[in-house]
């Protein structure tokens, strides 16, 4: 049974500036939410869910405090959800905590994001990361939010694995002082032609206007994916996808 | 200026069942409908635009018939706009015909989608074809609608110059008699172990489920993306985005 205020409370997560200063995130869906629950680095905040979810997942739940379990009717799950078809369970996690920590054990290599600004392409860079074991996101402060609805749903787990931190970007190449940094950018090295690499930070840029100029200048390795056809481009996680199969190891 | 049957009728086109028997599709935005007008392949049907939009493509708008082209104010592309936020122009194209040509110049490879949902990533994978110089792009007849507003938005203009067609995957693959065809399937071939090829089809399958078991046990060829992290699977689109950048030669 959801009151007025826990409505009106888990809508106003939908947008950064209610969800930041909670310190909380949304993710919605029985194999989302199951993966999250499992993540050591993301305490449950409290958790809605529809009988029939409850009823399978009781084992799963046994650690759990009761206040954390709420029981909604299919009819109160549509009211919260940020889904077009809500689906059986929502949860609220906290935040995980990142930002200025060193690389944790994995690749030792890093992405870093200038001004993604679709929450889907975020998320599913971010997944791409987990893929090939990345531990490190960095994004610019004006790209979009991990913690958005789509970006969450779009890292299909991946959001309790890989660290996700926003950081001026030159700040972060200066931190991260003596690792090769990859520009990709048209006009650079063909990725096919390059050896793999063990550590390093690459760079993506946004969607349309690929890396800002100010931080481009500074990266003396341009890289490039070769086009063969005609399209203008590729979208930012297919070619982050794409980099990442040529040049991590 | 609009009349109330043309609101309805762009609106119907939002449908695949009123957009197919219309044999017609809408894309929006000045990139896209610009790059689409310069395609032989899609006859435009009738453009709405905003006057300034008109205005300073009016020398290419030249050779269209002025029943073509209606001017309308931004609060009536409001009403007809299938985006969150209306570009200045919306077109409605003809429907290119495609089905049963045998593969035109280009790449000898074709894709082969099994069941891809989201039209999102049906656009996108018609846009990675593009890109690596690909002409076909066959779906099963379950597959999402390439017509539809966001696949067409996604294929950012490749959908003129890909040919997608919808086919049976087993009728398509026997009509294809001696092309290799390579299923991306978990456990198979390391993608990074392989040659590159010139010729044959690579079949991708949904993006829950997989290729379905009874077209992947006709495949004698299965190939997959090597995982190093822990990501569960990757998204459809940048899966074939790395498969073809690592085999399309």
């Amino acid at each position: 049974m959801l009151v007025k205020s826990q409505v009106k409370y888990i809508q106003s997560l939908g947008q950064k500036k209610f969800r930041d200063p909670e310190g909380v995130f949304v993710a919605e869906g029985p194999k989302l939410v199951s993966e999250l629950l499992m993540s050591p680095h993301l305490p449950l905040v409290t958790l809605y869910a529809v009988k029939d979810w409850l009823e399978i997942n009781r084992e799963r739940l046994a650690t759990l405090s009761s206040h954390q379990i709420v029981e909604v009717r299919n009819s109160e799950l549509e009211r919260i959800s940020f889904l077009a078809t809500p689906n059986q369970v929502l949860a609220v996690f906290r935040q995980p905590s990142f930002t200025g920590l060193p690389l944790k054990q994995g690749s030792g290599i890093s992405l870093l994001l200038d001004n993604i600004q679709d929450p889907g392409n975020l998320g599913t860079i971010v997944r791409i990361a987990d893929w090939f074991g990345l531990r490190c996101v960095v994004c610019s402060p004006d790209s979009a939010d991990v913690f958005n609805a789509k970006a969450v749903q779009s890292t299909m787990g991946s959001i309790g694995r890989v660290q996700v931190s926003y950081e001026d970007p030159a700040a972060y190449i200066d931190r991260q002082k003596g690792l090769p940094v990859y520009a990709t950018a048209l006009g650079g090295t063909s990725i096919y032609t390059m050896e793999r690499i063990s550590r390093g930070i690459i760079v993506i840029g946004n969607e349309s206007k690929g890396i800002r100029e100010s931080l481009l200048s500074r990266i003396p390795h341009h890289i490039t994916i070769p086009r063969i056809g005609e399209a203008e481009s590729l979208n930012a996680a297919v070619a982050t996808g794409i980099v990442l199969s040529h040049l991590a190891l």
